[in-house]
């Protein structure tokens, strides 16, 4: 096929996403809402979800004018260049912001009416609540494929510059999307957090009242945070991975321009792959999207199963004929002979070792597995127990994944270079646009749970809910590999590019510089943990108070003849995540600016130091919350041991309760930033690599 | 000075050495030891830990004889030097080992006299305690020289090989005191944990039984844990850090053979060096445990640190002259031009360093601090805040720990190359002799207590040894952050030994191998820790469940009147602690050697990340737990909230127990196992370069 219309044709692909995203949008809006009570309820949630991202959007754009000025006049010797990243930076960032408003207003739409679906049947239930996900993951993929296509051809149409300085510029793009995604994650992860570690201690300190409850001041921020948080922080953290993906490939493709040409290929076929993948992806999500369905009684989990593995296998499938076709049989590069199935066998291992992860990822942190019984099991001697075990088991499910990891990369490698380790992770991320929708699903249902509990709506709708909250998290769980995998192949593909573009010969450890580098590299992740950890533990605290304040100040409140001040708890969760996003946020950016320019080997080695403790870190936390939340789940559906059994209200449970409060800050805030983390420190050493050159 | 004296010199300072604390020890045997129910406890807590160690040797001397025959056949090629370095390594465990033993038989012998003389006065129990920590200082110090020096005379002078055949060879002492190490540290966490957490725990969950109370089966078990594990287990680690400093340092001094004899100076003085250092150390620790005294009434904290910092200040001193002496004023290598002002630097970079980063661990843990008093705070909102908090200070604390280590690195390396980060560990580790004399007085005192309680002597018993166990805490901060600082050092000392041995010439991480072995190496903390902390888990839960059954089936027991079996609860600990470490113990040996034969380079990769990650993971356990540990002793001394006091019994007390609960694990089993784990790694690589070179 003609490789110069990729750059056509991806847009096109994402311009079909946007608009079948807008159709199920208007079509989700067309849903019943249900009652006064249930409309006035998610109206609270809406304009709480809306208030946050409008002041969180505010810190933004001065963040962005200032970082964008810096950007421009950075490098006076190539003031054009300068702009140009300005430009790219600055699209990043509004499109990563309107994915993540968009998949907001839509979720915090169909919250509501995926309860009062729920009120008659699951089948018509799942279908609005999967549907605002996919608008999510559709606005996503779709604003992806279609800023970078635009900007690619912009700045290769508009300017007489080589191909590498236009790729160059266009990381940018993918700076944008990452300080955007790093702020949404931090400051919607401390939102969440803080709203539900409150409202949960809040009603555990006053008066034993339950977390849900309509009289506790801090359930619609709770509900708030978990579409700031878990959906629209979830949006901003995919949109970074997929473009950061997908630009780390093209970055490294420039090395190829001149050997495709000599092996009589398009010179561009190199670069403009992972674009094509992308775009077929985006497609590939949406034909998925048909198969999600249930019957009527039946299990959900089947056609979101069917829809997500359909939509990986078919992919894998159309990646062979899309590299084949793209990529000459072989080329030779600096004497090394690449071919296209070693491509394609690198995409292949990069599949491979995302599910392998996912599964992992699930067996430790499932119901019903024996790390979580073990963990379950260990409540019954109390809390400090429990946290030992669920301590245990985080450190513990690093081991597999590593091992994974490390042979997926030496495997990649060896098929297809560095490239083949960037591609691998393209690969990984071509069907975001369904695994999205899948991962969104979860916290809307979740929201219709609570929804059905606060409108005291009738006990089957809330089973329903339920039904529809519990299945996904095998999918999740791949969703979740996923994002592991990919953030660490994708880091190792930036870290490869900003070598290149940087002039660093290697990144020899032996050298101290650079073994000081590695070793202030992977303390960031633990600094950056404890910054996000203390946050959410501040705001939380602030949280408990006003619920205090509130049943001590509102007469008939304790009753439940008066109404609690929601406004007051979603303006502290607001306030709070938007004052502790900043640090973090700052040392992210400056960080690898003062180290590279001290210097820019050490540099190299923090991008090492902090990519592996990074990962590690994040895998950690992620699963030992996961295990913690599940352990708490297994005591509540009645756990046995030595004959005794063990429910809700035993000495166990509540020795789980707080295994899982402690776990919410790490699998919700700290943990998933730091895939974040990772990448926008690479992503800026890359944009600043011309300067270090 | 005739640098060929120095292996004669250093024996007869350990000699020295060895003489002294045997006269000590016989001192210490010479005082009273109380009431016939004093005695009849210490013999409990002598024969429950001499039974432990007698039944961990038994295993550890089928290890050292298995992997003996396997280093002495393993390289036919050299058949000879595979013989030597079995004897080397079996020479070093064996040392190892009877460090270990002397200490611990002394400790269980002071700790009663302490208590006696602690009925008379603060001054004479001040004396047996330090005086009982001193025996194991300088057994520890006294062996290691002994030891080094004999066998390098033994070596060099019976045999015709050349100078860097023999220093290898010796690195045989190294491995042997570091896998005896391994083992003492895990089993004896193991052991002391589990009977801690046991004895706690069982108090609560049966019938409110505190910890100490005689009738709480699991007592005397946790008493023997304390010299297990804090004395035997702590002399086996340093005994580990101190000669593997040495020895890396004498292997990187083989670099500089023939510039050293260029210069006109005796080609050895390198190799020497660290020799001569740790002997002169060796007298000063004898001299400096002279002026550790207190006067009735007076604070035994000026007596200890006058000992441990005047020690360090004179060593300091002295080593400028000793360095001078031995090294010529400057010489080249390679191009490079060293000079021995330059090793001074090095020497003084790293005292520092180790110096700051035990103040910074101070700061931290200490009472009193913003990072205690904060989790004291978050426990009045329960156990989940102050577990997020306490997670949140210890992640937090490696920051300025990792800017600390990382600049010492590139320090000592400008001033002496990669000899100088070695022989700053070396500096570091001088004084060994007197800074383990202060760790181990705080378990005799802590012991002493112990007895006094059981013993049911009057009150003003138990708060003299109170005050003796309160104090040191500084002075164990500072010997704390030695042993960190060390072992960062000395891992990256043994790290260029083993590329130099196994020639490889770098180790970039920008080859997919090695990133992969960065990666595998940077995992094993995480699998390790998860290791030690799953079997105390399992070992407490075995101990609740014994004391459970002897509260059932002892009649009389509860109510006091009948005597609880304390020897099936220590044959408990034992078991456990024998059975768990020996997994752990093996991945250790056996990862090293199995990566290094599928790539030298990997393992190369493989030890800079274990390096890096396990001294951040290490520091973060060691400190999350000792802030939990004081956050719990803030509240119990009444901690004041928005004007509320709370203190013990309290709910915010409860929660910082729970805390404190999780930390023990943390700071006392799988934290200081980490930085043996890296060091024992490092020479298994180093010992087996040589078959892969």
């Amino acid at each position: 096929m003609d490789v110069a219309l990729i750059p056509y044709l991806a847009p096109v692909a994402g311009i079909l996403a946007l608009l079948y995203a807008w159709s199920r949008s208007a079509w989700i809006g067309r849903q019943e809402a249900g009652t006064p009570k249930m409309i006035e309820i998610s109206q609270s949630i809406a304009d709480g979800a809306r208030a946050f991202l409008r002041q969180e959007y505010r810190v933004l754009v001065v963040f962005v004018v200032v970082l964008a000025a810096l950007l421009a006049f950075a490098n006076s010797r190539q003031a054009e260049s300068s702009w140009m990243i300005a430009i790219s930076f600055v699209t990043g960032a509004l499109c990563s912001g309107l994915a993540g408003f968009a998949g907001m207003t839509v979720a915090t739409k169909a919250n509501v009416r995926t309860t009062q679906a729920a009120r008659t049947g699951l089948a018509s239930a799942l279908n609005v609540a999967f549907s605002g996900g996919l608008v999510m993951g559709l606005s996503v993929v779709g604003l992806g494929v279609l800023g970078l296509g635009v900007l690619f051809l912009a700045f290769d149409g508009l300017t007489d510059w080589d191909i590498p300085r236009v790729v160059s510029v266009i990381s940018g793009f993918s700076l944008g999307a990452s300080s955007i995604a790093l702020f949404a994650r931090v400051g919607g992860g401390i939102y969440t957090k803080a709203a539900d570690v409150g409202a949960d201690l809040a009603g555990k300190v006053y008066e034993g009242i339950p977390e849900d409850d309509p009289r506790n001041p801090a359930t619609i921020a709770d509900n708030v945070g978990d579409n700031v948080g878990d959906v629209a922080g979830m949006g901003a953290d995919l949109f970074e991975s997929y473009v950061g993906s997908i630009i780390g490939t093209m970055v490294l493709g420039t090395a190829y321009l001149a050997p495709l040409a000599a092996a009589g290929a398009h010179e561009l076929s190199a670069i403009l792959l992972p674009l094509a993948l992308a775009g077929v992806g985006v497609l590939v999500s949406i034909v998925g999207s048909f198969f999600v369905r249930v019957k009527e009684g039946g299990n959900p989990q089947h056609g979101l199963n069917i829809g997500e593995f359909g939509a990986a296998g078919l992919m894998a499938i159309l990646s062979y004929f899309i590299i084949t076709m793209i990529l000459p049989a072989q080329w030779t590069a600096s004497g090394v002979t690449f071919t296209a199935t070693g491509v394609f066998w690198a995409v292949i291992i990069g599949l491979a070792a995302g599910t392998a992860i996912g599964l992992v990822t699930e067996y430790y942190t499932a119901t019903g597995r024996g790390p979580v019984n073990g963990i379950a099991k260990q409540s019954v001697t109390g809390s400090a127990t429990n946290i030992i075990a669920g301590l245990g088991v985080g450190m513990y499910s690093t081991g597999i994944p590593a091992v994974i990891l490390a042979g997926a990369i030496m495997g990649a490698h060896h098929f297809a270079g560095l490239y083949g380790i960037a591609i691998a992770a393209v690969g990984m991320l071509s069907v975001t646009g369904i695994q999205l929708a899948v991962d969104a699903y979860g916290p809307i249902s979740d929201n219709a749970g609570g929804i059905a509990e606060m409108s005291k709506l009738p006990a089957e709708v809330r089973g329903r809910t339920d039904k529809l909250d519990a299945v996904g998290n095998t999918t999740a769980a791949i969703g979740k590999g996923f994002a592991i995998g990919s953030a660490a192949l994708t880091a190792l593909g930036l870290f490869a590019a900003y070598m290149q573009q940087a002039g660093v010969e290697n990144i020899d450890v032996a050298n101290p510089t650079i073994l000081a580098g590695v070793l202030l590299g992977a303390t960031l992740p633990y600094v950056f943990s404890a910054m996000a950890m203390g946050a959410v533990g501040r705001a939380a605290g602030d949280m408990i108070k006003e619920v205090g304040r509130q049943f001590n100040e509102i007469p008939g409140l304790r009753e439940g003849t008066a109404n609690a001040d929601h406004t007051r708890c979603v303006e502290i969760s607001t306030k709070a995540a938007i004052r502790e996003m900043i640090a973090p946020g700052l040392m992210a950016v400056a960080v690898p600016v003062v180290v590279g320019f001290i210097d820019k080997s050490m540099l190299g080695g923090l991008l090492a130091g902090l990519t592996v403790s990074g990962v590690l870190l994040a895998i950690f936390q992620a699963n030992a919350g996961g295990a913690w939340d599940n352990a708490k789940k297994t005591i509540e559906s009645n756990f046995e041991v030595g004959g005794i059994s063990y429910g809700k209200g035993s000495e166990a449970h509540k020795a789980s309760v707080v295994g899982d409060t402690v776990g919410d800050p790490l699998k919700d805030t700290s943990g998933p930033s730091l895939n974040i983390l990772i990448k926008l420190i690479a992503v800026v050493s890359l944009v600043i690599a011309p300067l270090l050159a």
